[in-house]
């Protein structure tokens, strides 16, 4: 992987990378902050995955992680959305739900998607595997994320129970499988079985497998997403269903915008640092 | 004025205005963060005027400010950095450095530009006037700025004192009379005669009339413009030379950007809070 740029940020160092992709067939980068602990020792990261349209850099200029992140000695691994490049194929209208910018962190397997879009095995096993050997991380993870990214945080924290210690989400898309974005993605991306796209429905995984990562969601309820396509109530019940350690709060007045993350990211950095560090 | 958008944010709020500017002859926008402490009674306000190229939303989305502003009961003022509009006339080849997003805080005299280009009147006297009018802010103000806009709230500061209680900056362009983005935009919005140029300088100011109001200014030494564009040892020697109550905080490995204004902008609130509240 080569560097792209690189700025101190709150004492830590906040950098871009570049490099070719296997699982996803295309040049990809991602953005990481690195605490100043890490230039003693390795530390343990947390990886946060955006939501509709955004890229690696949306969370890193308007989250402000870094501030408690370095106080914690946790480094944020941050990758873009989706496979990236003139021979990724991308929805016909170019529409922000789908194609570019929409990989809804899933292994496509109809054509023309799954040559690319196999963001599940990226965030997975690839990009752990990159960044563990070439910085100085150690094998401890969390994984957060919001809106869509919320949806792959969830789904990927609890199918790798092994890999992570802690789930958040932010305003996650909590049951893809029964809501406009997620339909519309994964008949696409997955076909129309609907069998196959509950692998990749945290309500679902929940009911049949139980839950055994503790799980911290926030959720604004003047979000304009909120009832159509987010649904947290869904997910608390499953939580409470499966006994799960698991937390819902909704917070009044904010909605869907990154005003709203950077408002409680404190809260979900020190809710990982507690299972994490 | 009309609210545009608004979110709720760290517990206060934060929102996005529009109206008709007298000064500058077209619509303009301009962002406010609201603490929670205005609810319930008028609070004071920081201005913080931005760097070429952006508007208000770079320092709304990117600085993290609310966090610390909600703590202290602090307004923020955000304007944008020019007039705006199909009939505001711009740099014949769009450069960066001169035209829109890059209004230089002054009042220009020169066609076609005069027009239009009166910034220093939109922030000294305009704007102050609207939002006072229409928001619980009490009359005790202070400035700030990133770059050009650290140059504006030097200038706008030095030459009002009466109606600011203190200055900051964050890499400011400190004799724009003599580097290449002052010479650009001064020759074109004043005119040749390099004396009009003089009350737009922050070094021939505090040189001329001395420095009441107390300063603080943040400077990254790996700051691609700092030789070049912004010069602090001259405003330090100024400051010194006047006697003045000022300090200029140079930080190592930190550059030009929002992760630099991010990392201190806690240090400058706590900075203007000690002279405003």
């Amino acid at each position: 992987m080569e560097k792209v740029t690189e700025a101190r940020c709150f004492g830590g160092r906040q950098i871009r990378f570049e490099h070719d992709s296997d699982s996803l067939n295309c040049r990809m980068q991602f953005s990481v902050f690195l605490p100043i602990r890490a230039e003693k020792t390795k530390v343990p990261a947390l990886y946060f995955l955006s939501g509709l349209t955004c890229t690696d850099e949306n969370f890193s200029s308007k989250s402000g992680a870094q501030r408690v992140a370095n106080e914690l000695g946790l480094a944020l691994i941050i990758p873009d959305t989706s496979p990236r490049g003139d021979q990724v194929p991308d929805d016909a209208e170019q529409a922000y739900d789908f194609g570019k910018g929409a990989g809804f962190y899933l292994n496509a397997t109809e054509t023309p998607w799954a040559k690319h879009y196999q963001m599940y095995n990226y965030i997975v096993s690839e990009l752990p595997a990159l960044v563990e050997q070439q910085l100085p991380l150690t094998d401890k993870r969390a994984i957060a994320g919001h809106s869509m990214g919320g949806h792959g945080a969830l789904v990927i924290g609890l199918r790798n129970s092994d890999r992570y210690t802690s789930i958040s989400a932010f305003s996650p898309v909590t049951n893809p499988t029964s809501c406009p974005w997620g339909e519309k993605a994964f008949s696409n991306y997955l076909g129309n079985d609907r069998e196959q796209w509950k692998p990749y429905d945290a309500v679902e995984l929940i009911n049949k497998n139980g839950q055994t990562l503790p799980i911290r969601v926030d959720q604004g309820l003047d979000d304009g997403f909120l009832e159509e396509q987010l649904k947290p109530e869904r997910l608390k019940q499953a939580i409470a269903e499966a006994n799960g350690d698991g937390s819902v709060h909704l917070h009044e007045g904010y909605d869907h915008s990154y005003y709203f993350i950077a408002s409680f990211i404190e809260a979900q950095l020190r809710f990982h640092a507690k299972h994490l560090l």
